[in-house]
């Protein structure tokens, strides 16, 4: 032991951290559920939190976000698309802002054939073209569960409908992202595919300075393509999409089946097209409710994995 | 005569009618300078001024965005690049700006093998591939002179010196300009090329409504291309970028050479090449000042014309 030096462990240890006085901003990082208590500590605390975690919004995003109300504190994502809107959204009013339009890379089979979907290997689904991530959030761009995720992220920390949130494949990933303002004119935000902007961002806001990344060089020609994702390519995105506009438990559902089934795929038990074949089942088989409290969505999540778990087993 | 009626003209009726006291936007859309005393009066009895005049600003920019600042009122840009790079700044603390971009459709000529350009025809000088506009428009965007000239507007709406305004060339005029922020990081604006969303974003502002044009489509494929012009394909820009950095006389020489340039290109007495050799040697030969007032201006403008017209008859 060193004098002057306490460790500190657990849902008490981070929750102490996250709310010692002389904290401005915390950033929330916990992989799964763990985050929730000391993240929803540190908003009741009036942190400025800096949400790093999917899970937290995607089962909890209307409990997070009501305790950011409540407190009258600002949540902000670290996520390059959610950054992004933020980011857009910063000066307007409400009534400006029409609709959200989340871009993606379109993952590592956005040009193969559809027919050869159901056979790709796990070492083709890990070449993302643009981000260098773990291998789950490779797979789910791959598949875009990933984009219908931060579908449902939008949809909390924006507060609209997710029939207001359009999905464009831009292999470049050179927009992050963009919004549809109530004129019907949009506003995109670009920078080269490097996390160092929307992490600098969250930790100076409201302040901007230099970002250490590369810029873009307007002095090279530069080619920003978009087009409207293959519903047959990416069903996944299709399957969060109901489930962020059922809402309750709905999201939570999707999300551990879908977990479940890429660590499946990842080992090499079910195929590509196994994915969403498994989280589809799931979605179907488990009962949602509309108004959980926090209990019932961890239970629902809980039965997801048991169910998702026993069909690719 | 109608009872009731009153007939006003000259700038003294044009004086009156923008400022009458139930007006509370003032769109300021003559050619030429007749419109400079009733924008400075309309700015001075504290109206919204929507700016449609190129010369106002190119001219007598320091005067008109100082009574604009004096008066505390808004100045708003109908251009669509400068009206896009409003709509971008609205919201933004000045510190966080670090470069404007306007976006240049690169005119008839972006694709014609540079030997070609001495021996292009009228005709086919004002085939515009987006905009319908003016033939004088039409001719000044095929030799970026337009673009050079917005420079010169930017550099005075925005505050900022020529050496932080870029220009790329963006043959599909859907980003209607973009703003570089202090991170490094960009926004841009987009819509179809259609008039009626800036003009509309001046006559509402601040308020946002649907605008009835066509929107963007997402659900199409679409490709966005920027790249930097040619200086040899485009020297007009290089000559107004040089005028726009020395100011004082220097942009109302360019602006006058080279709308009498134009008109002797258009009456076929003068080649297309001829527009940038007029305009050059006006520039060369007419001696600039530093500070002049709105008479010294005038009188460069005078000049100006009269060399070049003598160069071109």
């Amino acid at each position: 032991e060193f004098p002057g030096v306490r460790i500190l462990e657990g849902t008490a240890g981070l929750t102490e951290v996250a709310c010692l006085p002389e904290v401005h901003t915390v950033v929330s990082a916990v992989v799964g559920t763990a985050g929730l208590a000391p993240t929803l500590a540190a908003l009741q605390a009036r942190k400025h939190v800096a949400l790093a975690s999917k899970e937290l919004l995607v089962l909890a995003g209307k409990f997070v976000t009501a305790a950011a109300r409540a407190a009258g504190t600002t949540l902000l994502p670290v996520d390059s698309e959610h950054n992004a809107i933020h980011q857009l959204l910063r000066g307007k009013d409400r009534t400006e802002i029409a609709r959200l339009v989340l871009t993606a890379s379109g993952g590592a089979f956005r040009d193969t054939p559809l027919a050869e979907l159901a056979r790709v290997t796990v070492a083709q689904a890990l070449q993302h073209p643009n981000w260098n991530m773990g291998p789950k959030v490779t797979i789910d761009s791959a598949t875009m569960a990933n984009k219908g995720l931060e579908v449902i992220e939008a949809r909390w920390l924006f507060d609209l409908p997710e029939s207001r949130i359009d999905v464009v494949v831009h292999p470049q990933s050179i927009i992050h992202s963009l919004v549809t303002l109530s004129d019907g004119s949009l506003q995109a935000q670009l920078s080269p595919p490097h996390m160092a902007y929307p992490i600098q961002d969250c930790l100076l806001f409201p302040q901007r300075l230099p970002c250490p990344a590369p810029q873009l060089n307007l002095a090279e020609a530069l080619a920003l393509t978009m087009s409207p994702p293959d519903p047959a390519r990416y069903p996944c995105l299709g399957l969060a999409r109901a489930a962020a506009a059922a809402g309750g438990t709905a999201p939570a559902i999707f999300n551990a089946a879908n977990e479940v089934a890429v660590e499946a795929f990842l080992a090499g038990r079910i195929a590509f097209s196994g994915i969403w074949r498994t989280v589809e089942e799931v979605f179907e088989q488990i009962p949602h409710t509309s108004h959980p409290d926090l209990a019932a969505i961890l239970t629902a999540d809980a039965d997801a994995r048991q169910l998702a778990k026993s069909l690719t087993d």
